[in-house]
């Protein structure tokens, strides 16, 4: 068991190591030459450019005013002051909601924390159980529940705090959820004229012999919709034609790295045919991209027809338009024909959002690719569990001394011991951790989700059913396997709160560890961007040739919602089930709480650029998560309690998961509906604005293009990413539009030889 | 253990009871005297009436054509010759669709009986096991599951069952689930122009300082719905003027009752004032009547008075009415503003069919009236247990010798050993749940549902967890509680199925007589309608002096779904349970569906006049209900195989409940929306007709009073059963009306003295 001085070397290691982190953000993010990698979102909103060549050489690349060092922090206060309206407005609804997250997190546990410090700490100091009892103990151990002696009247203070800690829990919540949903419905109401607005996703368009696709929606809303109806848009199987645009997209690359390399070699660069460029021929690398490139152009072009031609790319969805937002909110909340699985209709996402890959799946298909998704995740989530305990068994000294007996003088050096026992088991964790969510994201998306935002929230909640298993219990349970699992084997299911309760006590200094590895470094890391600073020097250095390419290079990341919000609920988790058990565990989670806050605001405002606005739609399953970690809290609470022989707090604890979820509940049916639905009088209101602002407003036109799958925009307009310049006489006219403010990706790059060797830098470094 | 002499003498005794009720059935029917118990929808329809005083006097009360006796189980095929289309103009689909649910334990049981009978028993039954183990045991065991020695290979063949009977099952349910979908669509779309299709409801309309509920829900609905938008019906608060006009009926009642007695005795009767007419002094009762009810005639009209004009007797909820179908569905299937639980649209439940006491309760009050039943119906259902187990303790033959040891010599006559060890039990429990229904309807009406066939839903699911978990687990578990209780408390949760699970084949014998009884001799019962047949008797002799008053005494009844279906899903837990335990529970479970059919649907087309018209909707409820036992029987199953040393049968049973789970959500997405939503199409079909077909329909006068609260009806058109005549000048009017076809319950009787002397009687005896 972990000492209070373990605990001391390991966070030491950990603020060391996050304060480095954040002098080098501080120090990094002043030279003018990481300016994009630090400010990406100020360039992409056009309110920060790369600065003309005036002014001296040096200070292009090094910032050399001395006096902005000093002021090293002031990001952060920076980053605290953007109002919250202006955040919305600069970054998007779903980040500002994003941010309240963290927010939630330090109102619940500020309170909780000061009146546990002041409450339950004393309470449990105040006793000499385990000096008494002679077992081996630490500190922490001495402030924790543990310290009282069995079937003491003390556990009263624990019972009367858990009522306490629930009800402000759930009293914030509820602001909370009021608060967002408020937000919600301001934000959608004070929106521009947005296509989604005015469209419906309808899919499972039964087949007909007579009619194509195109004229059977046409015909069925006119009949059904005849007031309203204004125009759809049908939906082709575009998959292949944009892995074809995506496969000529990378070839340009390559080509114009090697047009670069030729460039400032002034020698012809060759390139090997086969396999990663390592294998094969060797070729003029020139000759062969551009070949290349021309095969797969001619490729693409015979697709592009045969998609338009063909019937049988005609996925048998499409995107109806109406002439009113009234409309649009009525077909989509409502059944169109006797058979629920035909015309089924649903607010269509965001043009950008919509995951088009998935628009053709057949209803029959999707009951079935969830159940087959349902049994993958649960062997996923399962037999996660043994590489994990594998790692944490042998991250354990005694384990790491055996099997590697040679290590044994260097483990034993106290500082040593102190270090590995700190850090290496939140290590090993997160290792694993880190590819997880994506393979989670895949998961998602062979279920059949269609627009980007329902994808990340559902791998969110995968996310964080693992997390809970196998972090959390897991780390609890077979943490203490060694002792535990045998007897554990031998009992039965509802036991189980009554063995996790007790060994939660034990576990805290591991979860104190993993707080500050995770959380601490993970946050301030976070703010370094090491990975887009290093990828940006690269590109800086190997292919960028025009201001375009510049922008290209940034990569301004976004908040991966699916990936970061399951582990923001770990610590509510953390936090709610230590606050009566080991207080001490608290101040550390507050710590992240803040910091993360802080930076995050910070990214959101200078670096991330959100790929597309859901509304804050992911609120009801963070209200959830939240709720279920409450509920966890209060049952393991009770297995704890049911071993201290006070068997009277059985019957009063057995009351508060029951009112939480009823409370939950009643939250459900209160605030979800803001943020599924579309109430009609919004809907109705807007529009009578509208018409009496425009009259003449064609709406026709403006939705026209909207939701053409994007492969085929580009032909249209070039604004999109996958933009590819058939005709370079019209490149002018397309360079022209103001694209940066409304791409989302990095643009196909375009070879504009005349500032290919304009490289660009900036004028002076500004506080953003 | 009951052997099998035991249930051969149960069998007979209820085989006897049920041919004797039947037999009782047959003579009684043939009674023109009680041709209005048994045959009275016929009446209410129209379609039979007392034929005038023409005939023999005897042949009016007694049938005396001899050869009408022989043919006296005729009813029987007659029952069955109506075909289903005309069953459901004559009963509606509510009834057909309940008839539905014996159809499908036919259909379900009929293939699994033989399928068990020609494969489960010769494999139980060709062992020695009991025999060897020199257990006691009876000729029933032999044939279960028992019989099988531990670890054989045998329990493959049942292991292969339980795939069998459940993919059957699930077939059926499918095949059933569709056809009860397409039947409600059909039947929908065939129906009469209905108000309920043009109307729904509102709930939570807020309040307004400015506007009176009816102007606010005027303005909103013109703004919000301006194009389908045509009146509305404000609810009043009438709970205490209907109250009284029941009071004033009551009244009347016993007026009639005192004027019929005087004029037969010609001696004024007197009644005494106090409580029940026991007590108090003894007063003239036709003038105290008479007085009593002009004195609450005044109370009701100014009560009337008060709720038009009293704004605060206006509730905040209102009938809206569209100019189409189209715009009702709509309407009912959107949400109106921003907050959920403000303007609540749902469809309008029939006018009949509305709750009108629950219209005005408000959300809060609502969530929390759904929490405190919760708690409620919980302790119900947890406490109900200890008198059914006191009682079947009881009901055991040496408990009832040691309690009261003088019946021992009677007890021991073994006729009478048998009689109480097959009957008593069943009984004992019957009588428990004779009073349940209505307290759990009472349940659902404090939750505030506002239809009764939501009510009676809501209250089915109550009496179906409570039949679940006190007569099926509760007489599996402390019928054998004396041997098994001890060690069933230290058990643990995960080993519930398993200890169920053995219980399960002991008590096939308690099981078979509970259908017997239960069923076999309960469905014969209800047809001899013993209870209504004395009822309308005495009502005859003492109220009756008009024709009117005749047809008030008939007393139809209706299915009652929230009490008999919850009963009927017992039987297909009990099959699906002994399927492949003890398949000889099996026959008598197809006895009781194949008489319990031809039982009600007799009922139906001759006896019950349902009070609303569903639609069907319940089958959503039926289907879940059958899905719960089926996988209930393969928890059991699997627990019961766990015990048998065959532990391979583990991961191949865990399979089915989630495959069955599975194939529920698959039928929940795919049917279920056809009983919850009204497709627009549909809707706009209907509407298009409609206006070709008649385009100057005044819809507005036909919906005008539609939705009016009965007691006001009354004032209108006096249709309606709270029909007071206050001006007897209209009477003539209303009563050539065609009312017998359109009332549901008795209609205040009139005294149209002219002809409360004419006896009628029936001219002829018809079949039919």
């Amino acid at each position: 068991m972990a000492t209070v001085d373990d605990i001391g070397v390991a966070a030491t290691f950990n603020i060391v190591t996050a304060i480095a982190f954040l002098l080098a953000f501080a120090f990094l993010r002043l030279q003018p030459i990481n300016d994009r990698v630090y400010f990406p979102k100020w360039y992409l909103r056009g309110m920060r450019e790369s600065p003309s060549s005036a002014g001296v050489a040096v200070s292009k690349y090094v910032n050399l005013n001395m006096r902005s060092y000093l002021k090293f922090l002031s990001w952060m206060p920076a980053a605290l002051k953007m109002p919250e309206d202006e955040l919305i407005d600069h970054a998007g609804l779903d980040s500002v909601v994003y941010l309240r997250i963290y927010r939630t997190g330090l109102k619940i546990f500020v309170p909780i924390t000061i009146l546990a410090f002041a409450v339950l700490v004393p309470v449990n100091w105040t006793n000499e159980t385990l000096e008494s009892m002679k077992v081996v103990h630490s500190g922490i151990d001495k402030l924790s529940i543990s310290n009282i002696p069995n079937g003491s009247k003390r556990f009263m203070t624990h019972l009367v705090m858990a009522y306490v800690f629930t009800f402000w829990t759930c009293y914030v919540l509820m602001k909370e959820y009021e608060n967002v949903a408020t937000m919600r419905l301001r934000f959608l109401a004070s929106e521009k004229r947005r296509p989604d607005q005015f469209t419906v996703l309808v899919r499972n368009i039964p087949p007909d012999p007579d009619e194509s696709v195109s004229e059977l929606v046409e015909h069925f809303f006119l009949v059904n919709h005849p007031d309203h109806y204004l125009r759809h848009q049908v939906v082709y199987n575009a998959n292949k034609l944009a892995d074809l645009v995506e496969k000529k997209k990378k070839m340009r690359n390559w080509l114009d790295y090697y047009q670069l390399k030729s460039e400032r070699k002034s020698k012809r660069p060759t390139t090997k045919t086969g396999f990663l460029g390592c294998f094969g021929s060797e070729v003029d690398a020139i000759d062969y991209y551009k070949s290349e490139i021309e095969k797969i152009g001619k490729e693409e072009a015979e697709e592009r027809k045969k998609v338009v031609k063909d019937p049988k790319s005609i996925m048998p969805a499409a995107f109806v338009s109406f002439r009113s937002r009234w409309g649009a909110a009525v077909c989509a909340q409502t059944q169109q024909t006797s058979n629920p699985t035909l015309w089924l209709t649903e607010w269509a996402p965001e043009p950008r959002d919509v995951y088009w890959n998935n628009l053709s799946i057949p209803f029959v298909s999707l009951t079935v690719r969830r159940l087959i998704i349902a049994v993958a995740f649960f062997f996923l989530n399962f037999f996660y569990v043994i590489p994990i305990a594998f790692v944490q068994t042998l991250a354990n000294l005694e384990g790491i001394e055996k099997a590697l007996p040679f290590l044994k003088p260097l483990i034993e050096t106290p500082s040593v011991k102190s270090f590995i026992q700190g850090f290496l088991p939140g290590i090993a964790l997160k290792i694993f951790l880190i590819v997880l969510p994506s393979i989670l994201l895949l998961m998602s998306q062979f279920e059949g989700l269609i627009s980007q935002s329902s994808l990340e929230r559902r791998s969110a909640s995968k996310y964080y059913i693992f997390l809970f298993f196998n972090v959390f219990l897991g780390s609890i349970i077979t943490g203490s396997a060694l002792e535990q699992l045998n007897t554990f084997l031998h009992q039965s299911a509802n036991d189980i709160p009554r063995i996790i309760g007790v060994s939660i006590p034990m576990k805290a200094t591991f979860f104190i560890t993993y707080v500050m590895v995770d959380g601490w470094t993970g946050v301030a890391g976070e703010i370094l961007r090491l990975k887009a600073l290093i990828m940006f020097h690269l590109k800086n250095s190997f292919l960028v040739k025009t201001e375009k390419d510049r922008e290209e290079a940034m990569d301004p990341g976004s908040i991966c919602f699916y990936w970061s919000e399951p582990r923001i609920q770990l610590y509510f988790l953390l936090g709610l089930v230590y606050a009566c058990v080991t207080p001490l565990l608290l101040p550390f989670i507050l710590v992240f709480f803040a910091l993360a806050y802080v930076v995050y605001r910070h990214q959101i405002i200078n670096v991330y650029n959100q790929r597309y606005e859901s509304g804050a739609q992911f609120w009801p399953s963070v209200h959830l998560r939240i709720i279920v970690a409450l509920i966890v809290s209060q049952l393991l609470l009770l297995g704890l309690l049911s071993t201290k022989d006070f068997e009277e707090s059985t019957p009063a604890l057995i009351v508060l998961p029951i009112l939480t979820f009823w409370f939950h509940r009643y939250c459900k049916n209160r605030y979800e509906p803001a943020f599924v639905r579309n109430p009609l009088q919004e809907a109705m209101r807007k529009d009578t604005l509208e018409r009496a602002r425009e009259p003449n407003f064609d709406l026709k036109a403006y939705l026209a293009d909207a939701y053409l799958h994007p492969v085929f925009k580009s032909d249209l307009d070039g604004v999109d990413k996958f933009y590819v310049a058939d005709d370079p006489g019209a490149e002018e006219v397309i360079v022209a539009t103001k694209r940066q403010s409304r791409r989302t990706t990095p643009v196909q790059s375009k070879h504009d030889g005349s500032s290919s060797d304009r490289l660009l830098l900036p004028e002076s470094v500004q506080e953003r």
